[in-house]
Parts: C-alpha cells; sequence; structure tokens
C-alpha cells in the first residue's frame, strides 16, 4: 500500500502519507452513495464547479440562438419517435419543418431585407441544438436552408434572392442540393453532369450523361423536393468553365411528379437519418433559361459569352465551394452537442448503477468508482470540453468571413483549413462517444429508449458527409505541407534542420539526435517531478506543437522534389507517405483542440471552476500525449521513464475529476427533455432504493435465509474448534 | 526516388534497383485495372493463394455443419427484410424458426434418442453461420435452442428432457432463458428472485421481491414465450442455496396470455435485433411442482432436503453457469462471420471504385491502392483470419468438453477462460470492422443496401450480452494472476525476477534492466536487419509473450499482499490496476490469437498460400506491437531505431498483400447471396466503363468541350513565345 501512496501523493513521512491517503480517500476512489462525492466536492478541502458561470461559458457567444433552440428541441413535437418505417419517419420530419418555420427557427441568415437577420453564426449555433430533438430534422432542415436556400443566396445574385428565397424560406419550395454523383463523392471536379448553353433558345440544356454521373444521395430528392439547385460542367462555345450551380425546376407542385425529362430514384432505407428522403436525380437533356444560372461568380452572357470576376478556373472553384463550409462547421458543432447528450446520460447513469460487490457486503460499487469505467467516460468528456472550445473558435472565424468583418482571400482560407481539421475529429468522437457510453450502459444502453444507439446511427454518416473525414484530413495535410514549403522555400536541408531545431517550442529533427541526448541527461529526476513537468501547461504545449512540427517536417523532407518527378512517380511517392500525412494533420487539428481548450481556461474566473477544468484539459491534453506515446519515445522527446509516469499521472486526474463528474456535464446545460433516456432519469437509485430497504426490512424481521457459504464457514470454524 | 527503393527491396546495385523498381510496380502500388494487381499475382515473380485449399482450411472441422448452414442462410426465406417495423420484423423471424426446424438446421445438440445428433461442435459452427441471414434470425435460435433448450438439456434430468425438450426443439414451446435482471446482468450470483421451497405443498414459490428483480432483456419474453427457464435464489429450510434454474410455464398456450401471477413489459425498440421480442418478467408468487427444480447439479427432497453432488457453493453455482459457455462460443464465431462478410463487400468495392485524379488525367486511383486504404482494411482482414483460426481452436476445446472427451474441470476452466479471452475481441473487432468498412465505402456505405450500417446495428449488442467484453476480461485478468500467484506461491520478489528473466522467451522485468541493456547494445545494426528481426516469428512472438507475462508480474506485484489488507482497502487497492489488469488480459488473447494464426500456417501445404498467409500473419503481429509499441519502448524491449521501422515494415506488407487481396477475402467462401451488397457485385465497375466508353467516344467524335484550364496555359505559353 506504501508504495501505491507514494505514487498517488509524493511520498515522503508516514504523517503525509495518512493524509494523501485521506484526502485519496475523499476523492471518491472508494465507493460512496451516489450524493457523497458531490457532496464532498462542496467542502472546504476541495474546488467547486460553479455550474452555472461554467454553462454561461459554453453557451458561448451565441447564447441566445442557442436558448432559442434548445427550447424548441425540447418540444415533443420536434423529437424523434423511434419505431416508425422509413416513409412515416419521412412525412413526421417534414411536418417538423414547418413548425421550425412557425416558430422563426431557420431564418436567421437569410438577408433582413427578407426577413432573415444576416446572423450567421447565430444561425449557425441555433442549427446545431436541433440535433438533439432528431439528427434526421436537423439535416432535413441543413438540406433546406443550409444548402439549397444557401447556393441560391450566396452563388446566386439579386433577381435569384427575390425570385426564389421567399419560397425557400416559408417551405412553399422544397428544393435540392444536387451536387454530389454516384460515380463522385468528395471529388466535386470531376462531376460529370453537363450544363451546356445553347445561344439559339437563350437555355442550358442540363444532362446526365451515362449512369454515374445521376446525382445521389440527395436530401429531399426521393419524395418532397420541388426544386434543385443542381451543379453542372459549364460549357459554353466548345469551352468548359468547370463546375457551376443552376437553379432547375424538379417536381410540378401540384402533382408533384417529375417534370419531363428529370427521372429519379429512391435511396430507400438508411443507416440512419431516415427522417429524410435521400435519392437519385438524373437529366435528360432538361433546358432552363440561361438566368438560372447561379451567376455570382461566372456568367454567360446571351452571346455565349463566359464572364467571372475571379480569372482563375481553380480560385473561382474552390470560392464556389468556400460558400459551403457552413455545412462543415454546423456539424462540428451538432457533434459536439450529441457527445454532450451521450455523456450526460452515461454519467448520471454511474454516479447511480452499482454492480459487482467488490468492497462490501451490503453495497456494491458505483459503476463510475471503477477506474475503467471513469477512463471510458472521463476522456471522453475532456475531449468533448476541448471540441467544444475549439467549435466555439471556429464559429467566429466562420461569422468573421460571412458577415464580411474578416473577409481575405487568407480568412477564408484559415476558415476552410479549420473546419477540415475539426470537423472529422468531432465527428469520429461523438460516434465514439456514442458507441462507449452505450457499452458502458451494459444492455440497457442497448435499447432505444435510452437513445445512444438510435444516435449513433444517425450521426453515423456525419463523419462521410459534407466531406468524407479522411479526405478532409488530407486537405488539411496538403495545407501543412504548403505552409512548409512556403517558409522555407530555397533553405537546404541543413538550414532546415538547424532553423527547427532551435525553435522555441523545442522542435528537433530526430536524426540530429541533439535533444533526444539532452532529454535523456534531463530526465534524471524523480517519477514525481516528470509528472509535474507533463502537467505543466508549458510542457504539454511543447510536446504536442513539436509533433505536429515534426512529422510535416519529416513528410515534407520525404516529398522533397516530388514535383519534379513524372506525374505517376511523385503519386506515387505521395501515397508512401499518405499515412503519416493525414496521422499529421490530425496531430495538427488536436493541438488546436488542446489550445481552444487553453484560451478557455483564461475566460473561467471561478477559482474552483477553474482548478477543475485545468484537471480536465490535462487529461485531454495527457490522454493524447498517451495515445502517441510512441511517437514521443522513438523519437527521443521523452525518455522511459517519463513516458512510464504517464498513465498514473492520468490514473490520478481521474480520480481528482470524479467528485466533479456530474456538475462537468450539467454546465452542458441540457434539461430532461433533451437528454431523453430512461436510465438518466433516476429511475435506477429508485429502483435499489427499493431493494434496499426491502432487505433492511428483511434483515429486521428476521425472516431473512442464512447464505449456504455462511452456513459452511461456520461449521468449518466448529469443526476447527472441536479439534483443539 | 531512389530511397523509397531502398527501404521496400533492400537496397544494393543500381542493376539491382531496378529490378526491386520492376517488382514493386506489378505488385501494385501503383494503380492498375481492378483485374490487373490479381492477374500478377499469377505471373512467377508472384506467390498466389490457393484460394480453394485455403477455403477449405477456413471451414474447419465442422465444414459439414458450415456448409449445410450456408445454403440455409443464402435462401431468401431467412434473410433480413430492412425497414421493416419491429412488429413487421418480430414476426417475420418467428415464422423463420419454423423453416430451420423444418430444414434440420438446429438440433445438432441435442440427444440422438430425441433425433438430434450429440454434436456439439458441429451445432456450434453451424449456428454461427445463419448469422449472414439476419443477426435476428441467430440470437432468437439461439434464445430458443442454445440457452432455452441447452438450459433444460444441461441442467435438467431424464425426466426434464423427457417431458420438454421434444417440444422445445419442434418450437411447440418457444421459451425463454430468465437470468438476467433489470438490477444485475453480469452479476448473475447476485440476482434476486427467490424460489422459496413449500414443503405444505411440495412446490417452489417463484418471487420477484421488487422493480430491480424483474427478469429484462428476455428473448423470446415480450411475445412468443410459453415457457421460460427462470433463475433464482433456491431457499429451503431457512437456508439460500444460491442460484439455481427452474422451468415455469409462462403463457397460455391457447391464449398466448400470461398465467396467473405473472406480468411483463415489452423491451420495445432496440439499438438493432429488432427480429427478437425482448421484454421483462416478473412473478408474484408463482407456485411450480418440486419436480421443476431443473436438479442436474442441486436437489430438494420432498421434506425440503437440500442436496447436490457439487458441496461448494461456489464451484457449483460456477458448473451451472458453465454449462452456458457456448452461447459466447458461438458468439466469438458469429463477429468472426460477419467481419469476413463485411470485409468481402468493402475489399471488392476497394478494388473497382476510383476516385481522384493523382497520377494520370484520365484514370483515376483505385481506393485500394491508397494506402491509407489498405491499412485501413488490410489490418482489419489480417486480425479477422487470426479471429478466425483463434474462433476454431476455441470450438475444438468446446467440442472435447462438451462430448466428454476432455471433460475435466481444468478444461472447463481453460475453455470458460478461452472463450472468456477471445469472445471480446472478435466482437469488438466486428464492429470496428463494420464502421471502417462502412466509411471506406462513404455515403454508399450508409445505405443499408450495402448492409454495412444494418449489421452495425444487430451486432453492437454482442459487446455487452452473454458476458459484457470488460468484465470478461477482468475474468481472464483474474485467471492470470491466479496463475501467477499459484507459479510464485512462496517465491519472494528477487527470486521471482530472476525467474522471469531466465525464461526461453526472453521475459525479463523491467526494473531489473538487464534486457533492456543488451538490446540497446544489439541494436546497432541497419534498419533493413531490425526489419528482419521483427519479421521473424520467434521475434514477434517473444515480444508478445513477454508483454504479457511483464503486465501480469507487474499487477501481481502491486497486488502483493492485497488479500490481507481489510476488505475496503484492498478492493481500493485493485481498483487502482483495474486498467492495467484488463490491458493484460487484451495482451493475453491477442497472442492466442497471434497463436493459433501462427499454428494454422503450419497446416498450409500450397508454397504460395503460405508466402501470402505468413505475411499476412505479420501483419497482425506487427500491428499488434505497432498497437502497444509505446509499451515496449517505455519497457525496453525495442530501441527507438527498431520502434521506428515497425511502421515503415507494415506499409511494406501492405504492398506485398495488395494484388492478393482479393483472393484473401474469395477465401471466405461467402457468395453473393450472402454478401449481398449492392456495390460489391461489380455494378461500379459497370458503370466506370460506361463513363469511360463516353468520354472515348466524345474525343474521337472531336465534339468534347475544351478546358477552360487548358485554353489559359496555352495563351500563357504563346504570351511566352510572344515576348521572346
Amino acid at each position: 500500500m506504501t508504495e501505491v501512496v507514494d505514487r498517488r501523493g509524493g511520498g515522503g513521512t508516514a504523517a503525509n502519507n495518512k493524509a494523501v491517503r485521506t484526502a485519496a480517500t475523499t476523492a471518491g476512489v472508494t465507493k460512496g452513495s451516489s450524493a457523497g462525492p458531490r457532496a464532498n466536492a462542496q467542502s472546504a478541502s476541495q474546488p467547486a464547479v460553479d455550474v452555472a458561470e461554467l454553462g454561461e461559458q459554453l453557451l458561448g457567444k451565441w447564447a441566445d440562438a442557442r436558448r432559442h433552440s434548445r427550447a424548441l428541441a425540447g418540444d415533443p413535437a420536434l423529437h424523434k419517435t423511434e419505431g416508425l418505417t422509413h416513409t412515416e419517419h419521412r412525412a413526421r420530419v417534414f411536418g417538423q419543418l414547418k413548425y421550425l418555420v412557425d416558430h422563426n427557427a431557420v431564418h436567421r441568415a437569410f438577408p433582413a431585407a427578407l426577413n432573415g437577420a444576416d446572423d450567421h453564426g447565430g444561425n449557425v449555433a441555433g442549427f446545431e441544438e436541433l440535433v438533439t430533438a432528431d439528427p434526421s430534422l436537423q439535416i432535413k432542415a441543413g438540406v433546406q436552408w443550409g444548402l439549397f436556400g444557401s447556393a441560391v443566396m450566396h452563388l446566386g445574385t439579386a433577381d435569384h434572392h427575390a425570385k426564389w428565397l421567399p419560397g425557400i424560406m416559408s417551405l412553399e419550395i422544397p428544393g435540392c442540393f444536387a451536387m454530389t454523383e454516384t460515380g463522385h463523392g468528395s471529388d466535386v471536379a470531376s462531376i460529370a453532369t453537363t450544363a451546356t448553353f445553347d445561344e439559339a433558345t437563350d437555355e442550358f440544356v442540363i444532362h446526365t450523361p451515362f449512369r454515374a454521373a445521376w446525382k445521389d444521395y440527395i436530401g429531399n430528392a426521393a419524395i418532397d423536393g420541388l426544386g434543385a439547385v443542381v451543379f453542372a460542367q459549364l460549357v459554353t462555345q466548345g469551352v468548359n468553365h468547370g463546375v457551376h450551380a443552376f437553379y432547375v425546376d424538379l417536381r410540378d407542385p401540384g402533382t408533384k411528379e417529375f417534370l419531363p425529362g428529370i427521372g429519379g430514384e429512391d435511396d430507400g432505407v438508411k443507416g440512419g437519418l431516415n427522417g429524410i428522403d435521400n435519392g437519385r436525380l438524373h437529366f435528360d437533356n432538361v433546358r432552363v433559361p440561361r438566368t438560372n444560372l447561379l451567376n455570382r461568380y461566372g456568367d454567360v452572357t446571351a452571346d455565349g459569352t463566359y464572364t467571372s470576376p475571379i480569372a482563375s478556373p481553380g480560385r473561382r472553384f474552390f470560392t464556389m465551394l468556400g460558400t459551403l463550409v457552413q455545412g462543415r462547421v454546423s456539424l462540428d458543432g451538432a457533434a459536439v452537442a450529441v457527445s454532450k447528450i451521450a455523456l450526460s446520460a452515461a454519467i448520471r447513469y454511474g454516479t447511480e448503477r452499482r454492480q459487482f460487490n467488490a468492497s462490501s457486503h451490503t453495497d456494491e460499487e458505483v459503476l463510475l468508482d471503477y477506474q475503467r469505467h471513469q477512463r471510458r467516460l472521463f476522456t471522453r468528456l475532456a475531449t468533448t470540453y476541448a471540441a467544444g472550445f475549439a467549435h466555439e473558435q471556429l464559429l467566429q472565424k466562420f461569422d468573421d468571413v460571412f458577415s464580411g468583418t474578416h473577409d481575405t482571400d487568407a480568412d477564408r482560407q484559415d476558415l476552410e483549413t479549420l473546419a477540415a481539421a475539426l470537423k472529422p475529429l468531432s465527428t469520429w468522437h461523438a460516434l465514439d462517444t456514442l458507441q462507449e457510453c452505450r457499452e458502458a450502459c451494459g444492455g440497457a444502453g442497448f435499447l432505444i429508449e435510452n437513445r445512444f444507439a438510435s444516435l449513433h446511427a444517425d450521426m453515423d454518416v456525419y463523419v462521410t458527409f459534407e466531406g468524407d473525414n479522411t479526405v478532409l484530413l488530407q486537405l488539411v495535410a496538403k495545407r501543412l505541407l504548403a505552409d512548409y514549403a512556403k517558409e522555407f522555400r530555397n533553405v537546404d536541408f541543413g538550414v532546415l534542420a538547424r532553423y527547427v531545431v532551435t525553435q522555441a517550442t523545442g522542435v528537433a529533427i530526430h536524426r540530429t539526435g541533439l535533444r533526444q541526448v539532452a532529454q535523456f541527461v534531463a530526465d534524471t529526476g524523480s517519477v514525481q517531478k516528470a509528472a509535474i513537468a507533463l502537467r505543466d501547461e508549458e510542457g504539454q504545449r511543447a510536446l504536442l506543437t513539436d509533433r505536429v512540427q515534426t512529422m510535416v517536417a519529416d513528410v515534407g523532407a520525404a516529398l522533397k522534389g516530388a514535383g519534379t518527378l513524372p506525374l505517376e512517380k511523385g503519386a506515387a511517392l505521395f501515397n508512401q507517405h499518405q499515412n503519416e500525412l493525414i496521422d499529421a494533420a490530425r496531430a495538427h487539428a488536436e493541438l488546436l483542440q488542446w489550445e481552444a481548450f487553453t484560451d478557455a481556461l483564461r475566460d473561467v474566473s471561478d477559482p474552483g471552476t477553474k482548478v477543475v477544468l485545468t484537471w480536465l484539459r490535462d487529461l485531454f491534453g495527457l490522454s493524447l500525449i498517451e495515445k502517441n506515446l510512441s511517437w514521443y519515445l522513438m523519437n527521443g522527446r521523452l525518455s522511459m521513464q517519463r513516458a512510464r509516469t504517464v498513465g498514473d499521472y492520468i490514473n490520478r486526474l481521474l480520480v481528482k475529476i470524479r467528485p466533479h463528474a456530474l456538475d462537468l456535464v450539467d454546465a452542458f446545460g441540457y434539461g430532461d427533455e433533451h437528454v431523453r433516456a430512461a436510465i438518466a432519469t433516476g429511475a435506477e437509485k429508485t429502483r435499489q432504493d427499493e431493494a434496499r430497504a426491502y432487505y433492511r426490512a428483511q434483515r429486521a424481521s428476521g425472516t431473512a435465509p442464512v447464505d449456504e457459504k455462511v452456513l459452511l464457514a461456520r461449521a468449518a470454524t466448529s469443526a476447527r474448534t472441536g479439534q483443539r
């Protein structure tokens, strides 16, 4: 026992050891009633979380929009009804969209002139919160106003706005965002649908040349869509000017039948989001007026001349697609919201549910007192906080760009890169958290009444739509490489190595071995000393930053000259480093999350809250370092001795955080009407109280049966006594 | 490029480099038609897989039972219909159970005297294959015959068999296995339902004392169950003899209404397996004849005297529960089967689907040629092979015990431990594989027509039912600790350290530092040399074995004396090492999988198959080492230099395996009627051929529009020319 206490508290005299042990017990490592650890948190020896203040901070800059949207999302009229067929679910969600219109929930981003509010940040914040009602509702709203409506608004001009936005806003015109094709998902530049200008009739001819060019996975396409923004290669005067967007009427508003030349298919049942009627569309020489081209970034005159304010076709394409970044931004926020819902349910259940009689004969352990259970849930709680703070920064950047406050090309590129970095991590994290919470709640977690499985099914596609996560991380990696190349242009490798080694954050290229040797010398201190260094903010930052920079530098060095190779060989060389590139992008995104968490600590004024949140940030940072510990070791960034302290330090953080776990999920601010999990209502505690009362009464009345094991033990004792 | 070629092939003269480069290109690192790499695999320079021979090996000892069951599972009558309500799905599955009876699919394990076959291994093998038709069908069959029927067979005696088995086998009596309670899942010993013997009427009184004691998550309970085996604490003459099983009639066969005193609830919609009517049951002093006690391991005479052939209550309890190990065994096999289905679909699609135009202007990369895609799918393919071979060993052990061939207490304990080790890994692996395959297929992967999402939803509960995976791994850990303690009883730590260090497998306790120092000295060779050592079978075995033994020894040392502490402190100490314990158990299970894969290599006679399978085994072993690389580094088992070669070596294995990927999934032997994924039917290739033909014809006719970028490039060139 002494050794363990030493490791936890720092060792020393016997008196010190005792003090440490008492503190450890108070911190919840041993069992207690579900109220116990929390009550302890309020005592003088423990910091306490100011739940209200923290809750306000988490609501962020667009707190009002979030509150308005949460109030709506708590309304049973918007909740997912489980067990419906996809046909029934689609009908329900379509009705809910009208409810959103009637309750002023979806127009914030549209122009004030059309009774919108020109409020881009608030619009996305409100949209994100809808996910707690039903992800299908959220995404169907996203298709209608975030994609279809946004495309008309951002890619079209005044006439288009006047003609279509009112009907889109009111849901009079349900519509599609017809970009993705069966043959091309993330690679939009390669779509094959054509829009060929016919000077004779002043019309564009929209055409699907083959099966792979059918539009696919298109929300609103199977049933509801009357109109569509169709993306196609604009061809005029024999020249292909690349992908442009066209407004196309799809169905007769009266009969709901496809108009001539248009056909489609229902995508059918999906893994989730079955409240949305995804489908396929194809066009057989469908003619639309020339003015149906959404012409903000490219136009065609009546004589067929193409004009554009952006000369470079490449930059023009990315500018057009860039207006769609809000999809990625909002998925990032929605993923954080769902992670919060899942953890609220699982952590509350963990403080009530008892299982296995480990330490006494009358009470079993509360699940959340088990070390493994803490590891499973608290590491994900820490990541959820980090992802939430990072999202708030992303949302701010998004609003800066779309409000025009900071809207340079560089701002837009930074926004794109930031969204491409954060959306993959948060959406994967949501799936991982839902799955872990579901498993942590055992069989109860599998019942739809507790929602984990339902939300997992619905959130699944978030990791591949609006940009496949793996593809997005490669975009991030390319940006990192480009920045790296820009910085070191015309610098030879020797100079580069020196530059990197002398950076303030302590970056080193492992090949030099300098830092590696230095650290081996430095790391002769005790385990305790090493742990202090790791929990130091600068220590974590240095390790996380170093890893990103070194990984990028390594890949950059390996790819040096790839551009001068024949195309096929250059691609092969690139492919040999694809895995490292994606890992580097991920490390970069994790660093951004860590920095956002650390920034947020500065905004916390309550001292107790700051202490607890700092533990949580440390848990996040140390978990990242633990996950990538092999990298730190084999690149000489951590000594073996120091690396061996990481796991212990994480275990100690779990014990510290345990008494504050409920406060930390309460600060998310979601009520029972949002969490809606039968196991998170206190029912488990009620059942246990009833069981305990039953056994107590049975013992008191003397009617309790004797355990056979007890009888055998008594018999063994009396046999031994008899032998004496 | 030279550096890269050196790394891949081993370097040397320029002539050698060229030869290596050619082989590398042939091996599929560069793009090719989907048939290309495979055709290359047949060439003289490449080993080829004998798909038929490997397929036979994978079918294993109970190949006939698997073939019979696969033929049935390929029948559309047994396939899951997607999009049904849970009510419709339940009705369909109940009908399918009758189909199984009629087609002789579910009686192999029952006594020959009752037209069974006393074939336990074959029964489980056949059962496992049903999962490809519909997991609900499989699990509902498992409830009826594997749990309800098995309990009557294994826990009951001749009269019970005669009375109930015929009706259970024919499905005349659909029934429940009523063990789990709302308050107690994995902890069966603590269930609260009581069966109190009443001498006056010669009856047991089955009673649910409070809400937490309701039976919950019970298959067949909501609708179909007419009978049940109910687990309850047997109380007679004031003594509780622990958990026993009782046969209880639940519903009137005519009206299907609950009999007096019995009530219940429907568990409703679940995350998956909605073809099964799970529900809750409670009993209000329900009386059953004394002879309804399934009395093989414990009986009560008419005067209330309890008798048992097993004196120890603890051993008796585990013996009774031990008869249920077949549930875990069969889930292990079913999880492997589902992983095979998922990989068959995703790998086939990966050989056809092209995306992003990386290396040429006319053809895009096939997904499976991307390094990251190979990493995602091939590492899981390797694990699936390992899990499959390990499962075959488990099934053999199961059959040995249940056939009576090897049925000592030690055999049963080994079987329990093996099942508890393998079932968690294979069921988690199935979920992980389904998710990764779904994501690797993008939006198409999310459509139910491609089944990944559907199977994920159904398989989800496999990780927590029949023993929560985390709890099972703790059982394994306890066994490892017990074995460790037994081996080193009365040995002080110094002796222990010496013992471990001198073992043949090269185990060392890191504290001694001996091996660590030795390896630093040894590791002065080149990267190439280190890679050879890692791909050596003995090298992998030593690393994997060492890790298990050291982890167990570490925890054993830390827990030394925990038994002498007061109960609460001992439990707290144990809890402080829970995470390490679970990790140690997992490492043990992974080692078992690796050993099983290695054993299987010895049974491969075709030389080409052996080469390819050895690469796959190496990929499995190296992936395990990579996953735990930080452990090997911080415990001094691998030097930094050697550790840095692991990733590269894995990347080279991926390239080697690429040409054989289709063969390796073809060897699983599942037909289109089992895989049933729209994307794995060649439709993608057909679409691409059509698209290519269209563009080819367009170019040939001279009607292809010119790309604006090409025009701009031409203009730039002529401007430069003009300047000259």
